[in-house]
């Protein structure tokens, strides 16, 4: 399975914010990301649906920043996914503002109108135009936001704002996470290092479907928005829209990548296929896909991450559909929590899938043991070893239709009594 | 909602067969199925899975019964499956041996001839074509089927049966169930009555696909099969593929339909368009209903019945992708099950659908009460009456999405800690 980024210093794991225990697939320690040229951060707590939890992050970023960004596809998008993709067209950034316990989303006009003010009030204060503003908003459907409770404290962020924000911004974007989300990494451009932070958050309305959940992202390159957003494209694929926890995708999916530019004199990038950038993309994307496997991880009520990996399927979209049947299938999930080598259900969820597949053709292992071939259970098979594999904290189900060459991966978690301990009380 | 139907006399409750308690949901009393000229039916506990539970069903019909079936749209169906597909094509049939415990599924070239040895025993015990045996099985997948105990068991099986076996038929093929499944209504044809029987059994793995689950309905009505046929396909889309349980289709499905023609003499039927049907068509739609429902209610840790109707949308297809969207959604089956009225998640469905929607134009109401309209919450909008309309047994969820004349109703389950007991451990 893939590691997570290796910290550059270790720190004790943070207290958990609130809700259920922390995650058993947590990290043991986290990565302390290092200050980013041209990036300030600063949290607060403003009361936006609890009291006394860090709430609202500002991020000032120099002139100059260039932005990408991909958003979820749902049609019911919330407010500030609507303004992020018109204001990504002018390709730079100056402010982003997020807040955690209300997601803005089918909030109508007044939502529309709650962008508009925190926008004017953040570019007031930054000294910026209104659409270098980029924001986020994570939390429950559907409630009017309290716009004021971020407007007041903007001020007061701004004159907070320090380089070394970086776990308390990770914090601050939680809703029901049980640990703070971030990685980061360096690359080398023209022989210089350039550094990437990132952090995000999860953990439950989780499928992919473009960008999943909130996710931000910022280097110190000097690399223009349109090559910018050409490698977060190719990013996104193999790292967050290739996970899911319960094959619901949010009103508020944002992944936003900020380049200010100020960090190593390199040479100017003007395409993504510059071979000088592979060593950057090659750190990027590994960063996205560290994120992305925290969400994972973080799913709520995982006690699990499960890799599934789909091998000769007629295409690599077929594959990922199938792979993606058998994660985000109920009864796969619930198997695996319950560490039962059920493969039947894997034979059921590739069956559903409405991608071809022959009986006959159809191998499938747990963990690299076989337990089914040429349309039934494997010879070799061993329920004491099938029993094994899935019984960890890391599940590996491979499954290879024998029918072409189409493969993907996706990752998901178990479903557990943790999930319906925290979807049925939500809001209440 | 649709109550099931009338019971021709009351008997009680039968008690639960094994596993967890009987679903709330379950009805407070059973129709009592009437003799069916020209079915006789015994079973038997043969320990295909589990000790002392009646496992086989076997039905013996008269010469001249024609058949109708529709099954799982699983790339992965089932050995019976595959068997029944092709018999169905001569039309006729005069056994079914039903198993439950063990799918047959997954079970390579052994299923298959297992099939076989059990249409031999049976055509020569019933004095049949092969070609006219029908079979089921429905439980664990990949596991080989012990044939041996089924075949065992046919003689006597075929000694004993009895023209009033059908509560005991319901039994014995559930598996997870906690209630057995039965429904009978009668019918006028040319001024005759006729009368149909139906069993059926859940309880996870449902998810609309063709037929879900088992089924079989019988009637004395002369029919030939492909009319039947052609009244079966009408009857099945807003009855059982109109249901759903966990998204998760089974390699099982199967819904037969047998006519044995020794009822009443009522004259030809040669169209499925016929008049003289009419009465007969409404009342096998009504009874597929109350059977489809009966399985919903029986879902695996079901506590409440959801309804779901979607208006307004671009096509009834759309409205009823919509409407599994709604009713496959994790977040809000758990929202209801909490007896949370979380419109947002119902919001978060209908965007993730991927159907045209547009949020100023949705609306969504619980119970009769508008809850969301205009792209934000209902200026009329009352938190407790909303709660309470998603707190009781039976819980009515309506979308307009103001677009078009779609529209589709679909009912699942709520998502609670049963669902994860059951399947955390079901093979073992």
């Amino acid at each position: 399975m893939a590691k997570t980024a290796k910290p550059t210093k270790k720190v004790a794991a943070p207290a958990k914010k609130a809700g259920p225990a922390v995650s058993p697939l947590a990290p043991k320690t986290y990565a302390s990301l290092p200050p980013l040229a041209g990036v300030r951060l600063a949290t607060v707590a403003a009361g936006i649906r609890y009291a006394q939890r860090t709430d609202v992050l500002l991020a000032v970023m120099a002139a100059g920043t260039q932005v990408a960004g991909v958003f979820t596809k749902s049609k019911t998008a919330s407010a500030p996914i609507l303004w992020c993709r018109d204001k990504l067209k002018g390709g730079t950034a100056r402010a982003l503002v997020v807040n955690s316990g209300n997601a803005n989303a089918f909030t109508g006009r007044v939502g529309l109108e709650g962008v508009q003010e925190i926008a004017e009030s953040a570019a007031a204060i930054v000294g910026c135009r209104q659409q270098d503003v980029f924001m986020a908003s994570t939390g429950v459907i559907g409630e009017p936001l309290p716009t004021k409770k971020i407007t007041a404290v903007l001020s007061r962020l701004a004159e907070e704002t320090a380089a070394s924000g970086w776990r308390a911004a990770a914090e601050a974007i939680m809703t029901t996470d049980t640990f703070p989300k971030m990685a980061t990494a360096s690359a080398m451009i023209d022989g210089m290092k350039v550094t990437i932070n990132g952090i995000a958050k999860g953990s439950g309305m989780i499928a992919p479907d473009m960008a999943t959940m909130l996710a931000f992202v910022f280097t110190d390159a000097n690399i223009p928005a349109a090559v910018l957003q050409e490698c977060l494209n190719a990013g996104v694929g193999p790292s967050f829209n290739a996970i899911t926890v319960d094959s619901d995708t949010s009103t508020s999916d944002t992944l936003l990548l900020f380049a200010t530019g100020k960090g190593a004199k390199h040479g100017a990038l003007n395409k993504a296929g510059d071979k000088r950038l592979t060593d950057f993309r090659r750190a990027l994307d590994k960063l996205l896909l560290d994120l992305a496997l925290m969400v994972v991880k973080d799913g709520e009520g995982a006690q699990k991450l499960i890799r599934i990996d789909v091998a000769g399927a007629e295409s690599n979209e077929a594959a990922k559909r199938i792979a993606l049947s058998i994660a985000n299938s109920p009864l796969v999930k619930t198997a695996i929590a319950g560490s039962d080598a059920n493969w039947g259900r894997v034979v059921m969820a590739v069956g559903k899938s409405g991608e071809a597949a022959d009986r006959d053709k159809l191998s499938i292992s747990f963990g690299g043991h076989v337990v089914a071939e040429k349309g039934m259970r494997a010879a070799k098979y061993n329920e004491a070893t099938a029993t094994k594999a899935v019984s960890g904290r890391e599940v590996e189900i491979a499954v290879d239709l024998g029918l072409g060459k189409g493969a993907a991966r996706v990752w998901t978690c178990d479903l557990t009594h943790g999930y319906i301990d925290i979807n049925g009380s939500y809001r209440s």
